[in-house]
């Protein structure tokens, strides 16, 4: 009969919004049953938090470290854990349930400093554990298709890449509103790290750039500015991009891009080809072939499924969204625990601790770019 | 704690698409267990599809009489069942349950023939069970907010209302194919009922339109084709339609519009205003208001939570797409049968057994005045 | 040294709109020079409007009589004239003018009567002058590629075709503001003919999808509408078309759809490719063949010159747009006239007097239609 | 009677694309009659395209100061010259005509070098004939009424532009080709200047964005790229930019990015509300206000017309294009010439030698900023 895979989580309790989307995205599939959770650091609240989602009470935690111990010593402990925290909490229960053999589904950016990276990775190279980490845009099925499309060179040699990721819901100073918890800690060095939307979303667009390309970015001159009065972490940059292979190009990062919602677009640029996305309609790529009319390129539409590895629930022309694209990283995360067929070519693709780390590396390569008037700054000289 | 439904389900087995459809949406707000089927007509297809799914095998049944009988005896018994087979096997599966006081979830149309619509209407009336049809559009956040726009009188009084549904996937003999298990028993009277394209898309058209604008057809001059040669039913239809309150206009219905994957647009016009949907980009819609700039209205943006009574899971500018409309209709559902504090607003806003029939009778007078030279067809007519 | 054909015209003085766009668009490809006029039925109006825009007096007249008479005499004199005055004002001075052996360009549709019609048709099948309607939407470059794709076969046996032309515009009683002379003739019988909606803006629909298919409308059931309370003309019509070789399809048809301005569509479908097209974005169309993902089309991008008979101006990507559509027919009108090498091949395409006829037919079998119970109603009726 | 300007031009003999354009914009609107051209400086060549064009053979010149001294001769000589020539032979003849008291209308960038652009800015200051220069874009209606609604204050303080023009035409190297005389001419330093794409394109976007913006550039952080191989300028551009007051930003310039044809768009952020255009559907913007559904604002449908100064030729949704917009330039500047009403606020608007300097600084700067590392350069240190 078909297994699940026990699942508990850190983070998430009431008000959180980020929680609750990995325990939708979880269910979605089937692949897992939610069992234990640390969803709040403080003890009311967490117990508050599992009775609002139905969870055990005597697998409720009130701190992630006994909730380590506890579930490793039962035998139907979780086998997998998924932290939800800010992002300076991530390493150090990430660090804690894979010194147990748990694996771990970690939300993005990896951590909130380069020193917790970097010791986050060591423990990562060590454990027999998985790390996954949730740069969900990846798990969009035309996404995957591109991919595909760029490896199997449908655009010849790349020179130009374009990424752009604006939002304005931090157009005013939302984090003294006093309402709105995401904008408290996605400002604050403390709980976010050194960069605001370059640390946010600025991470997301570097990452998929990275995924659809198969190339790395090498350095940065960035240009990051913080429009909203006393505000302590930036919430718009400019940056260009110089990438392995020679392929140069630009990122438009905001989060006070007034009237913006999620409006996160790529474009990929080739000798012979191009291919366009649009996060906020996803089910549709443009692939430009040189010589021929523009394509349209729709999930489900024209899917090579062994090259994409996407999983298509419906149809095409029935719109599939960000909750499903998220619901694939943990779909495929799955896979690779029960060391399903396609075990391999899902850690080829699947967001992993080395993707966190370099993408950690671009954040403040871009934060001491910009502190140096714009600079180059290479990779490399971020440790 | 948190309360889940405990549900079975009819059809659905392996191979089906709809029931899986179904089945995730029935857990994607967590609040249903699926514990009970009878998956398939063929006993070792049903025991197959429900050790694929993970059944417990003691309630995997081999018809839907025993489970129903079995259930209801039970403690734990199913509260709610889907209902999930072709159109000529909604009817006896659900009366079978509802006599047992058994809530349903039933697949659209509502039946085959307009004998098993008015019997099975007959028995919900008397059932104190709920009975829902997943016209799942009507389950979309944007929609609903539309309808609450137009109630609220932001059109003024309406004129003309166009909807157009238009697939391609059924442009050749898909049937004869012997490996098209939908295209076999779409095209297949006994199973469909006596229309094709008018049965299965231009049953979610009409019954989309009164669902927005509140009021109801009153009669069709229709023209079906059938465009396949051998074809029994039609594969596309032109349709004229004049509602109550002197609303006039048309629809067009396809499923041999080549190229079209799930192209189902509505507009609707009044003396003020007017309102544009597209279910192939669902979260957005766009406002005319007579004197103003043509608005774009996005999911979650503008929203009027109470009016619309719209779930929105996730921030604009995230998509959601057809599985979480869909989800909405078994939220709901939930939610009425949990006497949630909104239940008398979601069971007006319901497919129900009313709506059922009504389109059963506009599928049956679109046949008859196609039959009879496009002549126009009052629903009146249709017993 | 290049010639310039002498160009006079019938209407078009103050405050008309046509007239003007008649003299840019024949301006714009520099092949006429704009010489004699009868601008407006009053005297004082004529004169007044041919000094504003610059016409010698001694060849503005007061009637289009003495126009012909004078023209005709004079070495320089006029070799084509445009007819720009309402539909009733088309017949009369067109048999005038050719009766002169003066080439005649006129707007659509082509009379106000079935009388007047067969009359002007038998006219120019004595005349050696030429006879264009300015059926300006078949200038589009766009729109010529699409008719020569489907001549060319690239959608296999048409089945399907959708032609819906919505405009707002007279969504309030316009024609009694005193304040809008179009407005004004458009809804009145006497001058606009038998249909209003049908006749301006139908035609253009009907006379769109006939170019492009190359087949010919059989038989209309139309529903005709007038919302406006106290107008005397259709505003609006749902119309079910049947056409040569079993197509099928349907027209939409309003000047009361709030919101619209200019929303001209037509869709094509066949059994191995379908073809779309939107007016108010008119450099573009999707070509979708069956096994290929849809494909953009653009103005130029893609043009098979020969085939379409397009004249593109200007680089793929900078947008033409209406005008130079209509200058499109003005352009080729001069080449048929001044006997280029490609006469032939144009005057298959140009749109003349059968035309015409064909599309009066279709405006008279609407408005027959509708007066009966919306019965399906043979072209062959008119008479 | 209506008074037409006598116009010449240099340049645009048979094969050049731009000097067509030019003749066609002087004729839309028909304040221009064309009498004199020195359409080649190859004598035979000369000759040759004045017939074609049935330029009167008396008034077609070997060279352009033969043309200057003749003309201002006549009586009826020339009023206006238009410059069309590659950048490098656009000052001299400038500086000719602008001595002999013609008034000149000019292709952009201005000149080929900042020794030139200085020499012609100092005539023009000391020339009582007005200097227009066609960065065209700027005569877009909707691009006009967007300049109006940012200084009218409807996007409160601004913070963001974001600047995108992108075409694939040099993706690979035309240049060498010996068909393409545009590519060569652009491509080579001595003709085009030390920039290729930048000065080409890059110019039109940076200055759209001034014009819309009211704002001048202060300094930029450009990377420019030469990807194809051999190849003597840039053929693609990222660069950072700062603006006045406090305004950041970003350009995307390329001519080697495959598939796209014309692809400028503008964004523009405020504290309150946003815009957005695309030049590859003009007639349209996206309005964004704080606190509102965002707004599709249509081209003449909510015109201001005194604030925008746009004159629209044909009614909301028939589409104008970029020869209406190139034609609004000749329009404006004839209003000029002959002391229209509107003539003050006209020259606000029009793109003037100082507009041209300002952006030769800009282009020099980014020339200046990629040769040093991508280092913020002002434009103050480009003389």
């Amino acid at each position: 009969m078909k297994k699940k895979l026990r699942l508990g989580m850190i983070g998430g309790g009431k008000g959180a919004f980020i929680g609750a989307v990995h325990r939708l995205c979880a269910r979605m599939d089937d692949k897992y049953e939610f069992v234990a959770g640390c969803l709040s650091s403080t003890a009311d609240k967490a117990i508050a938090s599992a009775n609002e989602i139905g969870l055990d009470l005597s697998r409720s935690y009130p701190d992630y470290k006994t909730m380590a111990i506890e579930e490793a010593k039962r035998d139907d402990g979780i086998e997998v854990v998924s932290i939800v925290t800010p992002n300076h909490m991530h390493a150090d229960p990430a660090i804690e349930f894979l010194n147990k053999g748990i694996h771990v589904i970690c939300d993005k950016p990896m951590t909130s400093t380069m020193e917790d990276a970097n010791k986050l990775a060591k423990i990562v190279s060590e454990s027999k554990a998985h790390f996954f980490l949730t740069h969900n845009y990846s798990g969009y099925p035309v996404i995957r298709e591109m991919k595909y499309l760029i490896k199997n060179g449908e655009l010849g040699k790349l020179r130009i890449v374009k990424g752009s990721y604006l939002q304005g819901w931090l157009g005013s100073k939302e984090e003294s509103t006093g309402e709105n918890k995401q904008a408290e800690w996605r400002t604050d060095p403390k709980r976010s790290g050194t960069a605001g939307a370059v640390g946010d979303i600025g991470s997301h667009t570097m990452h998929l750039i990275e995924f659809l390309t198969g190339e790395k970015l090498k350095s940065v001159a960035a240009d990051l500015n913080t429009f909203v009065e006393g505000r302590k972490l930036d919430d718009d940059a400019s940056i260009l991009i110089r990438m392995t292979n020679n392929i140069k190009g630009n990122l438009s990062i905001s989060q006070v891009a007034t009237g913006e919602e999620n409006n996160f677009k790529i474009s990929i640029y080739g000798e012979r080809g191009a291919l366009h996305w649009h996060q906020e309609n996803p089910n549709y790529a443009i692939l430009c072939k040189l010589g021929f009319a523009n394509q349209i390129i729709t999930r489900g539409g024209s899917m090579l499924k062994e090259g994409s590895l996407a999983n298509t629930r419906i149809p095409p022309g029935h719109p599939e969204g960000y909750l499903e694209a998220f619901a694939q990283i943990y779909s495929d995360a799955a896979d690779v625990i029960l060391n399903k067929q396609n075990k391999l070519d899902l850690l080829d693709i699947l967001p992993n601790v080395e993707d966190g780390l370099h993408i950690m590396k671009f954040i403040n390569a871009c934060v001491d770019s910009s502190a140096n008037n714009s600079n180059w700054t290479d990779l490399s000289t971020i440790k």
